[in-house]
């Protein structure tokens, strides 16, 4: 029985905990958050855990196996640091850090002590990340041309991050696990328009053999779109998150090359088939990381969401952010 | 009446002699294209009418007062000029020209003979584009903060030049139609994937006051999808283009700023009330331009969409050719 | 505070308790339902709330001013009765009862002994209807021409009762609210697939001056649909209740007569003009109706949901139930 | 090559002249309208077919070996009883007579004289239609349970019929294609809101074993809807016609019965998997139908759209309308 104690219990937090409690393997002994109000929904919710407003009392306790932290990023080295050097296992909100310097050394601590860290990666547990990941392992797809992602809506503003920082994870840490490759360069461009951060932005990520991902993230967008293209040579697809059934559907279109005439003069057929859409699993994402973290920090096995997945995020935001500073002059990863 | 001769019968071309047939003021008396084949077509349609394959005969006669030009980009300059020095008025496809310095160079040549020239940016006379510059003139919209388009599909394939040269004018041209000011800074990125040519691409437009412009353009989507977003800071809009009804929807959402605790903490208030379809004009836009191109030759009257304009968008074009060659590097316009 | 015992704890059973539980005017003193597993997930939801298995204790306990009857149908005329019997307020599920006889039997009861009968008809306090409502009431929509709504899905099959008294009973509801009138005659017709009760069903109601309204009801659809059209002299409207945003657009769109030639031909002119999506409240609709229960009973006042609308509702189920016999003979309600 | 004359050229017509045209076996070579103008727009679009307002020139001709009657349904019988009196081939429109008693004596006509008659069902030759039926013969949905059909769109209102007679030929003919049976019963309900004819009407077919065809027509609807819903026991389909890719999506969704608990106890299972979406073709119903008609003429074959499925149409809306007139009472066909 993994004993857990959770940091920060807000807007993720409850979700966190609701899950941890939710499996057999696992128990949340302790929840710490700067707001009473906050404790006293978490101590309604659940009243036989320990409730705190200091968070020494968690990362101290020998009876405090790991630790999840779920506060801003800002926070996150320093909570995280403790949590290892007291050789507490570590499960984290992304991103997982707010520097890549930060990411390394967190990685270096918990590889010296023998610890596992778990960057909160959720959307690689959702049944349609695991579909499509399936469908290029299978090479349904084909060699892989594009990623291009849109993920637009009204708000939520955050303070202290543009909103490459707060919607772009999601889509980097899905880029990641499904190209597999380093990143060639990055390029970002946006616009802030109301308080001096970026809440309009888009980033280009060049990988090796022309393969292209593209992130359209924005706070001020009329309507809630979550919609991504995927192009490879043998199918796309198109996976809209937002609609109930139907999130993936797999298209037998493409062009095929066919000849050549002269120089410019690139024969070329278009190939247009049936369409499909694969039955998506409907179980929780966050339930199944946070099993598989029990498993892993049980078998002494490394996530494939480790610490080194989150640095990848982190490197990707920090050369955006970089770029988008020199309005979109590509940043080499 | 207008006496018109029409170089190119290719796709569009047909298009164009049938709207110029259409009107009462203005007749085509010769077409002249390269293919026997769509000489028969055109002979077929319009028996009355001459053609030929020798576009000399139409620049020289003195039987024509306006030339169309409807033919590849690569042509436009040398058949434009020839026809402005035989005193033609000119119609001439989009992108106007291959390089600014050739726009350039037939806008004075224009300029001295006191000669029309209307670059065919169909999409302004759409009643859909009609109807946001209308939203944005009466300031429904408010100050603008972002417009975003996606202009994606399976091929069609050009052997000349990438997907931004053919996808992009259009908006590119509807972009400098709304915003009406000279862009900062353009940024490109894209890859090819077929034939050394880029087939997805992505463009940013950095006006002044922190309006962005961005487009998404792609040969190689399984689905088709023409949607743009515009953010202003009284209303937003969506235009999906291939909506049959309900073409633009106006949310009357945003953010306003109520206040502001400390650095950080703005404090946002989200509105969130009714949408509204306006109704939008069903004409053909091509008609209604052919219509004013007439006017502005019998009135001597300088068109919106003239060779300034086609110049302007082909600046566009030239920067994000030079960015997309230096991965992202912003190209000051 | 309205001390409430709540019978059947099943599928919406917990809503109704967690929403009285919410209200600071009412509380759940007791729970009662057949199954252990039940009441097990009652007690831990509430602790403090006594449980049972016989609903006698709460049918007769001084304690308890209102009692919820959430059970099956077939259940309801005798629970209902005792409710009365001991001087209880009556909250009860749709349909009120089997049948009407049973409805009037229960009424009376009521209306001897001053108690209150809420049918819980949950949708009149939606968002979505209370706005179709007020278009309808401020003559928006003007003379009314029909409701035409379809509600299918597939499953989930009820074991003792048709697709008609399953799913019919929302539309009928909403219908008896909007149109106010009595029914001339109810038409069904239908087939049953699996179990030997009507899986698919199909209802037309006549009103007075041609007014009609259909519903279309279907367990076996490979799709959930609960769409309905509402047409009218000035405006129509399509109500899509499984959109997040949007779920109510009135259209600018109808038919005008504009002059007869001769016997049969009417000239008549299309209307083609804007679309609007009012905003709809987003409050849940069982709170409010529970907040109304109080609140009628504490000023003794007739719910407009009261037996009598509950009664109308059973009425067009009883008469669908003969025509569907009779293979959609007009029955005359 | 046949020489065909056509009677009619409103709106339909045109497209049948086209179509007879673009085939290599037959040739229009004269039609017949009382209209001038529409003449003049036939005279302009095929100089060199012989234009008439007198249908006896037509009909008598010996340059002509078939009729095509594109006219309104009440001037149907009379055409085609002297088309076939002189010995002329019949392709006509559907509705195929106004009773059924017409049709009737016409088939006798045909039969007597070895003419070929065929009823424009022109859906029947729809690559959607066509892969529906393919669907069905494989086995791949399985037994059916029901069709159920929405076709709503504001007008085209007819003085001379209600809504029945216009919009539910199309599906009558599809049903009778489809499902092969002949109806047990026919049950209509509708009501006239304009000038005295049914504009908003509901029909239900009942056939052998519980299939059940159910159709929603309305010319007073805000939206244009063409959806279908067909279910059977292995797969279900959503046939909308109005997508321009995607027209038909199969469900692998269905109720499987897993045992029985006691006489109620129908203890079902609910089987939810992939979506999968075939290719349609898209060519052009008409003219595939038109080459059909000449097949059929040249090699004296009877066609599967002859006189009988016509008729069989036409029972069924007379069954409708004896239906309607007695609100919903079944009508035994």
């Amino acid at each position: 029985m993994l004993r857990v104690g959770v940091i920060g219990y807000g807007y993720w937090g409850p979700n966190v905990v609701r899950n941890f409690h939710s499996l057999g393997s696992a128990k949340v002994v302790s929840i710490c958050d700067q707001s009473e109000a906050s404790l006293r929904r978490a101590k309604q919710a659940y009243p036989d855990v320990h409730v705190t407003t200091d968070c020494s009392e968690l990362l101290s306790s020998p009876e405090i196996d790991a630790i999840a932290v779920i506060t801003p990023v800002w926070t996150h080295f320093d909570l995280a640091r403790r949590a290892l050097l007291s050789g507490k296992h570590l499960f984290i909100e992304k991103p997982f850090t707010s520097t890549s310097q930060q990411a390394e050394e967190l990685i270096e601590l918990a590889e010296k002590r023998g610890l596992v860290i778990m960057v909160d990666h959720t959307f690689l547990f959702t049944g349609a990340v695991r579909k499509i990941r399936q469908l290029i392992d299978d090479n349904t797809l084909g060699k892989l041309y594009y990623y291009d992602s849109m993920r637009v809506n009204l708000g939520l503003f955050q303070h202290d991050v543009n909103v490459l920082w707060d919607l772009a994870p999601h889509d980097l840490s899905i880029v990641d696990h499904l190209i597999g490759q380093k990143p060639e360069a990055v390029v970002a461009t946006g616009a802030p328009h109301l308080n001096g951060l970026a809440d309009v932005a888009f980033m280009t990520i060049y990988y090796p053999d022309n393969v292209i991902a593209h992130l359209n993230v924005n706070w001020l967008s009329p309507v809630k779109i979550r919609t991504t293209l995927i192009g490879g040579e043998n199918k796309m697809l198109v996976w809209n998150d937002l609609e109930a059934d139907e999130k993936i559907k797999v298209y037998d279109r493409g062009v095929n090359i066919v000849g050549k005439e002269g120089v410019y003069d690139l024969l070329v057929s278009y190939r247009s088939g049936d369409m499909w859409s694969p039955k998506v699993e409907a179980t929780e994402a966050l339930k199944a990381e946070m099993s598989y973290f029990v498993e892993c920090v049980d078998k002494g096995q490394r996530p494939f969401n480790d610490g080194l997945a989150g640095l990848r995020v982190v490197r990707m935001l920090e050369a955006a952010e970089e770029s988008l500073k020199r309005k979109g002059e590509a940043v080499y990863a």
